[in-house]
């Protein structure tokens, strides 16, 4: 089958193995799958990955041991735990250090014509929600995390770092409890659309008059750089949320986050349900974060393209 | 007068200038003053700071404009705000950004035979708390800002990395709601004072087998190697409490800390009103913290024997 791989390089491979059905899991056929920046990570060598890309899809599961899941429009969480140990017993399956997660560590992912998922990570999609919208479900949920994570008061300045995909999508909820939120970024030719979500706008390179001001500061922009910039920002006693992975290693004067008591969150995957109530909800705007739609095929080129534009969606 | 005096060197001056009592102040006559391992910190250019050291004391107030105060037995607060910033304004005057802080910036310290603090800055003494145990109450109360700015649920494994002056007032607190608390260190010659409190100890060379098993883990190491140790220690979805500011930058893979979604705190003072509750209600024991007393005038000599053991006061 047709299948997007990195293996020391990336590749398009037209002959990859098919999976087989393994009891317990479901065959995916996706019908999109969103490219993410830790796509483009993996292939500058973050956590050593080969294998198939891609873990945001929606797709139609084409061949599994339950049939109440055949045929059915899915997404699906991306950690595949062991389902055994002391950590999933606590109920933190995505932090199993026996898990799987799809085209990321040990599994196969979603750019290819099928792939394989445990039936517990599926979610069927409603109806309500069109295809352009569920693919978004699984950075929705990253974004959600936050909430899961963290109490923002409604009352809370918060700035997010980053105007790319992620920093769109936590910007949108973010402000879903009320708080004023300001992106910092580097690409106003986004920034309509934020104004019209009622989302103050701010360029990275004007930052000086505002430092020390916000209570939360969430740092989506995937580069050291953007870190200084978040640490800049944040208030004494605020919380630092970092939801960027790259390959590269950080300094951080932990000295100084002492004497301002400044709290740091990391913050991953997060919780489908309520992503995929906020979508049926139309809670969140998932339409002017697409930047283009390109067949499995073109998958080489729509990588280069991901690296400098907002979501790229691949058609399979 | 007699001041320990930090001056791109350390040395004992016998004709420092004595504080000139200014409105809103009081002037202190310290009874007993701790040697904290910041002041040590401050030896080897933390903070670059100049002038007279300390900043853990009991003493009577002797001058003062508001006679209320005057006679008094005292602790106090070691940050004194400007009262009039927004940081002030919203309750944070620990944090103000125009703090001067006792012995640690800008404001001379409590090595001397006398020294000056805000008004507002005082916590009278209740009789019932002797002055070698009210000489605790500063480091207690950073200790116990742990508990101000995280919950600790009574079923939580703690870890407290170091078995220093820090480390043994740290692990006493988190032990208050009930948890499980082990302490990380190298000084077993220490610890049979916390085998009686119902505090269990490793060896710092023998954390291997606990490696993720810990909910919170609070470092008080004052070393690098101790937030490695740390970070070793803490569960994924953990908190990891940093109490040490040190001169050395550390790094630390902020990446990991995003995968495994890792917690960071950074916590500095801490609130007196509960620490001095705390000593009135004999919870937490401060006399086999004791390594030693020395009188003012072989303060350097004192500050030497610091670096080794636990807490050496000065008598003035």
């Amino acid at each position: 089958m047709l299948a997007l791989v990195f293996n020391q390089r990336l590749h398009l491979a037209e002959d990859y193995p098919e999976p087989v059905l393994v009891p317990g899991e479901a065959l995916i056929r996706p019908h999109l799958v969103g490219i993410c920046n830790t796509d483009i990570e993996i292939t500058r060598g973050y956590k050593g990955f080969r294998g198939v890309l891609g873990h945001e899809f929606v797709g139609t599961v084409i061949a599994c041991d339950d049939p109440a899941w055949l045929g059915r429009r899915v997404v699906g969480e991306i950690n595949a735990a062991c389902g055994r140990c002391a950590v999933c017993a606590r109920g933190d399956q995505s932090h199993c250090p026996e898990r799987t997660t799809l085209g990321i560590h040990r599994r196969d992912g979603a750019m290819a014509e099928c792939f394989s998922l445990p039936i517990r990570c599926l979610h069927a999609v409603a109806a309500a929600i069109p295809d352009t919208a569920a693919v978004f479900a699984e950075p929705l949920a990253a974004a959600v995390e936050i909430l899961q994570q963290t109490y923002l008061r409604p009352t809370d300045q918060v700035a997010v770092i980053g105007d790319g995909k992620l920093g769109l999508l936590c910007a949108q909820v973010v402000r879903l409890p009320g708080c004023a939120v300001t992106v910092v970024g580097r690409h106003p030719e986004r920034w309509d659309r934020l104004a019209r979500q009622g989302i103050a706008t701010l360029h990275s390179n004007e930052t000086a008059s505002r430092q020390c001001s916000f209570d939360v500061v969430v740092d989506c922009s995937g580069h050291p750089s953007g870190l200084a910039t978040a640490r800049q920002l944040v208030k004494p006693r605020g919380r630092l949320v970092l939801k960027s992975t790259f390959a590269a290693e950080s300094n951080l004067d932990l000295s100084q986050l002492v004497v301002d008591e400044i709290q740091l969150l990391g913050s991953r995957c997060g919780p489908f349900a309520p992503a995929l109530r906020l979508l049926e909800r139309n809670l969140i705007e998932t339409q002017p974060l697409i930047a283009g739609r390109m067949p499995l095929s073109q998958a080489e080129r729509a990588m280069q393209m991901a690296e400098r534009q907002l979501k790229i969606l691949l058609e399979v």
